[in-house]
């Protein structure tokens, strides 16, 4: 094995990451870390800050080497931003540390890993091959309300919109390779409410308690099969996630109960239909409803981008990943309004949890993978 | 219309009572202000400070004027504090303001008012008629943990046990006269819990979401038809008064679910039995049930008693008083114990709300029919 220059070892490059705190939202250090380390594989590096309080403001960062006149253009998104680290670890979580075979650290594989192990795979990229972008945003795990919506604006403001997009989210399960994600489920929540009349529980006929009619609601909504699945989809989901009356006294019945909804649905719901679906049955009830819709679900039917990577992941690993929709949302649910996006990375097991770790040895494979993904996009003339 | 000495004039000892502030659980100046009335009528007075935080300490006082040896023993019952006054009051709810035929003020029907009738009527009362008692309590509004139930043990240790009771609770619903209470239903709180396991909705599999079976078994309790009313009773009651999942994260299941009940019920039932009842119910939807008796129904038959006190009644207001069991619970639970119990006030349609107020002949009426109760009770041989 040849010595890896420095810029282009994916462990070196994912630890700088990880010793960079930044949980969402992320801003500084860690864009200055990114930026230093593509800036010199000939990226144009465009930083902006969007947003008020409270859902911002969000850092972004946009960084993109031209290819030759008329050459297709690849884009790599995800973020640098991480969920909180919690307690407990062993060793501090923004301060990589190597234990045997693992690399540990908040980021490891949700998923300063994979943005390392591309910018690894860049170093290996000719200039000439094509026009190569990083759609990288500091908010992520947050509301996500300006971070890749902000990007996709400013490539469109630019002119500078990709032909394909993968996303470095950590879709691998077991093993690295075993799964990547064709599209994603869409997800909605429901707040429902029930207005009753407040009143002595010694005189009900007086009151009017709502909570029998909030259950009942639950009830019907609880029975409620939305599909048994569709040709790339498992079923839709609704869960209950929670329930509010707040009423502090034994001997008062409440005025108002609340409730709210998760739905997870396929394709052949949208979010609107739900909403619709949810507000009649609240209505029979002598309830309201009011959602707010995360994203729709969307797919990247299987065809030549899915098949390209899949060849890219079986060479490296000799695995044939599982074409997904399973999970929960990514940022995947904005970039795919702007060209076919596919997600492949990491093993997820120890995401968002404490001691997170990616094996040192699947760093180094995604590099190559992605290398090859990068290469194959920018050049198959299957896609064109 | 001859002059009122000040000493037996209701209209001015409610006000005096209204005048010190006494919100539950009452202390000091009120009780000054009470054993002040009754000491020069010859009563003993007894106060003493009874049980610790939360539930105390609570004041109260048993005030006794012995009569002949060998004479039957009327105790008069009822409580000097009140509840909170809220906002939106006409005049101070701690200063007593007449306006037209209306005396207003906290506790001026509940049960101030009640108490001065009492005091006002003593004064007519001769003390070889027999021993009469006041069983003054400062928490009935409260968690009456150490209120009437504590002034009973010191009538048990005192050997000064009464042989009638009469609760002067306001039981009158639009004029004075014409409701009476000779028992109530019983009260117990119910908690339910039901435990899951949390996760993230996007893997329902992963998760047990506590809710769906929360809401199964509150379906179940709503429905439960507990009975249609007794001889004596209307029919038992359940409410659901609290749901409380507590989960700020949309994109959680919970781990836990929680409800509470309040039932009041009848004869045909127990606290206990009602227990069993929803305990079993809670299994079956795999949560459990933690229940708090706050009484048991209690019923003093129609008889020579409620006969004497309706005669009293009717002899001054013309009205012939309903024998009821309806409405809250009140300290007559704990007297019950002692000997035959029964409650008759004030009109309550004021209490507990803003601009409380009682009409000032109601209090001089009242006073002339707890003169002729007592003096019933004290000498009537068919209660011997």
């Amino acid at each position: 094995m040849t010595a890896i220059p420095m810029r282009s070892d994916p462990v070196i490059l994912t630890e700088r990451l990880i010793d960079c705190p930044s949980v969402t939202p992320a801003t500084g250090s860690v864009f200055d870390t990114l930026a230093a380390m593509v800036e010199p594989l000939g990226f144009a590096v465009h930083r902006f800050i969007e947003g008020e309080a409270p859902d911002g403001p969000v850092e972004n960062l946009l960084a993109i080497r031209q290819g030759p006149a008329g050459s297709r253009h690849f884009a790599f998104a995800g973020h640098l931003d991480v969920v909180p680290p919690g307690q407990g670890w062993t060793s501090a979580p923004f301060s990589a540390e190597r234990r045997g075979e693992l690399l540990y650290g908040r980021g490891a594989v949700d998923m300063k890993g994979a943005i390392a192990a591309f910018v690894a795979a860049l170093a290996e990229i000719p200039q000439d091959a094509g026009t190569i972008s990083l759609v990288i945003t500091g908010d992520e795990e947050g509301p996500a309300r300006f971070g890749t919506v902000a990007l996709i604006e400013r490539m469109r403001a630019m002119g500078a919109l990709p032909d394909l997009c993968l996303v470095g989210e950590p879709t691998s399960v077991h093993r690295l390779g075993d799964m990547m994600k064709i599209g994603r489920r869409g997800s909605v929540n429901i707040w429902l409410t029930v207005d009753g009349a407040q009143g002595h529980v010694a005189y009900p006929h007086l009151a009017d308690n709502p909570i029998p009619r909030l259950v009942a609601m639950l009830g019907e909504l609880d029975a409620l099969v939305l599909d048994e699945g569709s040709d790339w989809f498992q079923a839709s989901n609704l869960e209950i996630t929670d329930i509010e009356v707040g009423n502090p006294a034994t001997n008062v019945i409440p005025a108002q109960a609340r409730a709210r909804l998760s739905i997870r649905f396929n394709d052949l719901h949208t979010g609107q239909s739900l909403t619709d679906t949810v507000s009649a049955i609240a209505a029979r009830h002598g309830g309201t409803a009011r959602a707010v819709i995360s994203g729709e679900s969307f797919i990247t039917l299987p065809g030549a981008f899915s098949t390209l990577i899949a060849q890219a992941v079986e060479a490296e690993t000799g695995v044939s990943p599982e074409l997904s929709t399973t999970g929960g949302t990514s940022d995947a649910r904005f970039l795919r309004a702007l060209c076919p996006v596919v997600e492949f990375g990491l093993c997820n097991a120890t995401m968002h949890k404490k001691d997170e770790a990616v094996a040192i040895d699947d760093l180094h494979t995604l590099a190559r993978i992605y290398r090859r993904i990068a290469l194959s996009a920018l050049s198959a003339p299957e896609l064109a």
